[in-house]
């Protein structure tokens, strides 16, 4: 019998990639550096809203929770700015402006649904808790650590859910990036990873190095580097042939979007992942809040895919690709529903297509992107 | 019903990796430096054996038949340089000198068994019809030239089997490179790609970057591009999604080694593309000269998969792995034959696993393999 989640002990994540210290009133958001990952750790005290804004949009804050969180600080940096410019401000003056920093911070992602709607309940509870403008920062401060707390929360029931799964499997394979970087907590896909190490499992890890901006590489074998988890980085060239020698016991990914129909949309390259799976008979777990469900999507090929044209050459030297040659860059997949041997959401999972469950989550799903009640 | 392979009227290669020009006595190996491809188109002129082991070495000529003709080029200019520097040298002195520039150029890719076949057929031939030094670069050329045409020939008929299956399928997948840079003719995979081209019809392909070391965009990206063949490069990742949307009519790859069951060692992620055409239901064919058939390999399982430490770093960004991570850096993986829906040879097709052809083609290949009579 697996371990059922409650004997689960979980770790404290290996690395924070942003945190709020002091009051609200001087306190600072400290944010660590991923565009500069593996090469420096460089961690960045933001006191302006703007510096916060720009975080995003440079993706020095990367992962949909770790940027509805580092948004609901922001806005408690806004409120401060606009109590020490306009000190006299009526409070339709102050709602005004600090609606303004809200939408600035809520399209420094455009496509990230739960940046806008982390950035929604903030501003609400501040109207109905702190009508008064010198009470805003304290308000939203509290709003920001509800946040934060939540999505904790969040990856420490995908931990347990996915150690379950997991346990006894000891070598597991991974795409992109889905850890403690892109969550306050301790990751989506990675989560169930580093609650199998703190239980003392046998565990190793096989990277993705995941093309072309090489999150694998650059930040999933830094930050399980820092954890003391034993992993090893391979092309996706190479993943094949360790299925067919046998050595991947379970591939584990997050998602960047799940569908009403339970397909995953998640970084270029997952779906191969997924039928390399079917073809070895090996189980394939994804994992991610269900705030990344998206009731309104029916199916995978409803999503248009994004293509990002220049990736291709990031990270390379110069010159690899003849001139004028034509690329395409698409930044994601999608992985059918049927290819999925178990969805793991904070919310419960589906194992296999069920689809009742999942009708369930789609339900919970359209409640939570919907409900703007203050105190949630 | 497809054409015949007659009806292909072949093109001339879109480039030429090495040829010679001029007589024995005077004459020069040109030699394309793949190495800076597609930066730079540099061709180097060699007038000493020493110069072409060095090209082998360093991979500025690659690909089995390629490095073959090569070294047999290089023996002439051995043969031409023992002459001046001992010009009342004895037959057996002479000999002895052409032994060891043979095993030098022999040995710069202790893999590349059809390299020290191509170099022992030439110093047999010498030895037979050309007994008396001066003569033997002579009798060294004409065997270098033969060794040539021969592959040359053996390329025309991989396009023409090749490309009679391929009729009809627009967008062709492949991987790493295996164009007319690896062979002194039209190439192995890709040259069905140039007969169908040369025939006219409507062809793209999806050319796989091919990580670690870029083969596919670097070279096979470069030589569609000058064919003027409508190509477009993906990072491998992306492959699987184009299979999903029916964008991929059929996959053809070269090998590196085909062993006696059939089973195919080529470029890392080669397996993952067979094991994509066979979950969607699309053709993938090998095409490969027959020399390339180990009768002593009996199958993929007892062929030692060469690792290449420092491989993910190249052409990569410095810094882009956490200092002392492990990486796992396999140069090729394994096939299994019944994912080849066909096998196409210089000297045979094999259709499905169908053991009966492929043993014949493993006597033609047992008797290549030893064979050395000057004649050949």
């Amino acid at each position: 019998m697996p371990p059922t989640p409650a004997e689960f002990v979980l770790p404290d994540p290996p690395v924070r990639g942003l945190f709020w210290e002091g009051s609200a009133v001087s306190g600072r958001l400290h944010v660590l550096d991923q565009t500069r990952l593996p090469r420096e750790e460089v961690v960045l005290e933001r006191r302006r809203c703007e510096e916060v804004e720009d975080d995003i949009r440079q993706l020095r804050v990367r992962g949909a929770p770790a940027i509805g969180v580092a948004a609901a600080y922001g806005l408690v940096l806004a409120a401060r700015q606009i109590l020490e410019t306009t000190p006299a401000a009526s409070p339709a003056e102050f709602a005004t402006a600090l609606g303004e920093a809200a939408e600035a911070l809520a399209s420094a992602r455009p496509t990230a649904t739960n940046l806008r709607v982390a950035v929604r309940r903030s501003l609400a509870r501040r109207a109905a808790n702190a009508p008064e403008p010198p009470a805003a920062p304290d308000a939203l401060l509290a709003a920001a650590r509800d946040l934060e707390t939540y999505e904790v929360a969040a990856c420490a029931v995908m931990a347990r859910e996915g150690a379950r799964r997991l346990t006894g499997r000891r070598h597991i394979l991974t795409h992109c990036n889905a850890g403690a970087l892109v969550t306050p907590g301790l990751g989506t896909a990675l989560a169930p990873v580093y609650a199998l190490h703190a239980r003392g499992e046998e565990i190793h890890v096989w990277v993705d190095e995941t093309r072309p901006l090489l999150q694998g590489s650059r930040l999933t074998a830094w930050e399980l580097g820092r954890a003391g988890i034993a992993c090893t980085v391979i092309v996706e060239g190479a993943a094949a042939g360790l299925f067919r020698r046998g050595r991947v016991d379970a591939v584990i990914t997050g998602a960047d979007r799940i569908c009403r129909n339970g397909d995953v949309v998640n970084k270029v390259g997952t779906y191969a992942l997924a039928v390399l799976c079917r073809h070895h008979g090996v189980p394939f777990y994804v994992a991610a809040p269900l705030t990344t469900l998206d009731p309104r999507t029916p199916d995978g090929d409803a999503v248009p895919i994004e293509e990002r044209p220049g990736d291709a050459c990031r990270y390379l030297e110069e010159g690899l690709l003849p001139e004028g040659g034509a690329t395409w860059e698409p930044a994601f997949d999608v992985t059918p529903a049927d290819l999925v041997t178990c969805l793991i959401t904070d919310r419960g999972t589906v194992e296999d297509p069920d689809r009742a469950r999942l009708a369930g989550l789609v339900a919970v799903a359209a409640h939570l992107q919907t409900d703007t009640t203050p105190g949630r």
